[in-house]
């Protein structure tokens, strides 16, 4: 098959960038003492672990337990799971998947212990946690030094096994400005490394100290404290990474359309809220200078100018945020220039509990 | 099961609320020359729209290809297709799709009635088409009564059975003002009714004129050159049609999502962007006073004030849109009070092509 058969809206995946920017990075942690653990956020596909794992990723990081299902019954991992996993129905599937794989989950509160210990009862095994920070996202995690140490010490007198901690500087890794994003990076890693040196003081040295996204994996990946760095998007370069790092990666993601109408200066295409997003912008063309301007629910609203675009045309736009744009499909058609070599499921896709 | 014990996050359907809605709409179109074609882009099961058919509706819209598919795997239908079908692969699965449901196809360009009359040449049959007219939208359609009659006499001409006219008036449903929005739809009709005469003025007069949406669903509904009306959010009334139109149904669609935690006057909540949209605002509790203020991928930011909310409790929040919403799930749990009396697949859900 040829991608321009591939019927649309359809996800495809230039499987020479992919591999260029899965080795990108992978050489950047090569000689380092800070490891990467790719984030499964982003490909939600077991193929592109697959690949990340043999490149020398040291495991994934899962942003929920439906995605860590998805790589135990891969058989690929250790998984962290950088999130919370909450209630006796998730927490007997999470001790499901740590009999499988080597897992480790994150608590940021008595209450993710007490449900961890009391599922470790149930399935009569332990488990390896870390404990979130908060660094200045103001989301989830441990506000204090005082507060990590207190959760630490509560989890090492009790059957979880206590690995160390995580803060992901998610307030820093888009900031466009280069210098405003390295100062917030920063001052992030340094909450980080006071919540590190507490626990050090009380002799509770974490083993894994996970950090960083793709807008600051250098910047986490060369601080000190940092044992390893959860990047996700840099194996894609979404739009809005592109214009953060342009000197990371190449555009391996993109979404093939058909132009449905085409009238004075707009050109509709069949792609709308329900397979593209835009929180992080106009998705914009990969070889037309066009944008989405707008979306509605099936349709896309392209500026096209006095542009020669013909209804029934195909035209592939990088989605501006790949995360989500992602989440809305089922499958990547896989490309090696025009050749479709491979259609793999997005096994993590949707809202994966 | 209860509905406490559902795994979150999860999509919730009141079905005395569904049913309550269902029958309000079919009331208001009981007596009338106007017709119910709800639309199916809300709901996106086969469940509702045997419901809504069996409550008097004279078929079901569909906002593209894949969804009249789900309808005719289900036998439901007459089957409007209120958008265009573009591409050789779709239109030979339009015309299966027409051969075994009755499914009418909506053109606004020669581009597509020399695809559909080509595709019928391939599948040896003959498809009812209507012209899609732009009413002020600047979506698609066609912009003169001049424009309309020369596209409904080439289709005349062929071998596609002309039928009539749509024109929805997207830019009017969900305006809050009721001055504003009844005199932008009526405005959008005006337009409409221009069409329709200048099209029986040439001895074309349609059949078929189908407009409005829920919240215009009475004034489409008594216009007099409307024949049906595809309204599809009426039967969920999600928090933006709550604010549009509170005179008419019953809010019966929430996610139950779980509090993962809770810190100062923030609550987080195990549903982000990838199980909840905010694109028409911040969705709010259904019974507690919170807004869900911000989205992560996999959280939302509660702002929950000194609300005694501690984490492992479970919120139904009502999302602001329902449809882009319920694109992210592949289930609906069904229940009355709080008993889960059925699960409904989801058939129509992401980037169903």
């Amino acid at each position: 098959m040829r991608k321009s058969e591939i019927d649309t809206p359809a996800l495809i995946l230039d499987l020479d960038l992919v591999e260029e920017n899965i080795a990108t990075m992978a050489e950047y942690f090569r000689a380092r003492p800070q490891k990467l653990r790719p984030h499964f956020k982003t490909p939600k596909t077991a193929e592109i672990a697959r690949r990340q794992l043999a490149a020398g990723a040291i495991g994934i990081t899962a942003a929920k337990l439906g995605e860590a299902e998805v790589l135990a019954r891969a058989g690929l991992g250790p998984i962290l799971i950088a999130n919370q996993v909450a209630g006796e129905t998730k927490i007997d599937r999470l001790f499901a998947v740590a009999a499988r794989v080597e897992t480790i989950a994150t608590v940021e509160s008595e209450f993710n212990v007490r449900e961890l210990e009391a599922g470790g009862a149930r399935a009569g095994r332990s488990l390896d946690v870390i404990i979130e920070v908060d660094t200045g996202m103001h989301r989830c995690g441990a506000e204090t030094p005082d507060e990590t140490v207190a959760l630490a010490r509560r989890i090492s007198r009790g059957p979880l096994r206590y690995r160390g901690v995580m803060g992901y500087e998610g307030h820093a890794v888009l900031l466009p400005d280069p210098l405003k994003r390295e100062a917030t990076a920063r001052e992030a890693l340094s909450i980080l490394s006071r919540h590190v040196n507490a626990l050090r003081e009380a002799g509770l040295a974490p083993e894994i100290v996970s950090a960083g996204g793709t807008g600051t994996y250098d910047i986490a990946g060369s601080w000190p404290d940092v044992t390893e760095v959860q990047a996700g998007s840099y194996v894609f370069m979404d739009g809005a990474y592109r214009v953060v790092r342009p000197d990371l990666g190449k555009p391996a993601l993109t979404l093939l359309t058909t132009v449905i109408s085409r009238r004075g200066d707009r050109a509709i295409i069949d792609a709308g809220m329900k397979s593209l997003t835009n929180e992080f912008g106009p998705p914009q063309g990969k070889d037309l200078p066009v944008k989405v301007t707008r979306l509605s629910e099936e349709h896309g609203h392209l500026a096209a100018g006095s542009l020669e675009i013909a209804p029934g045309s195909k035209i592939e736009i990088v989605p501006s945020h790949g995360d989500t744009t992602i989440n809305l499909h089922s499958e990547y058609y896989v490309v090696r220039g025009d050749d479709v070599v491979a259609i793999w499921p997005i096994e993590g896709a949707r809202a994966y509990r």
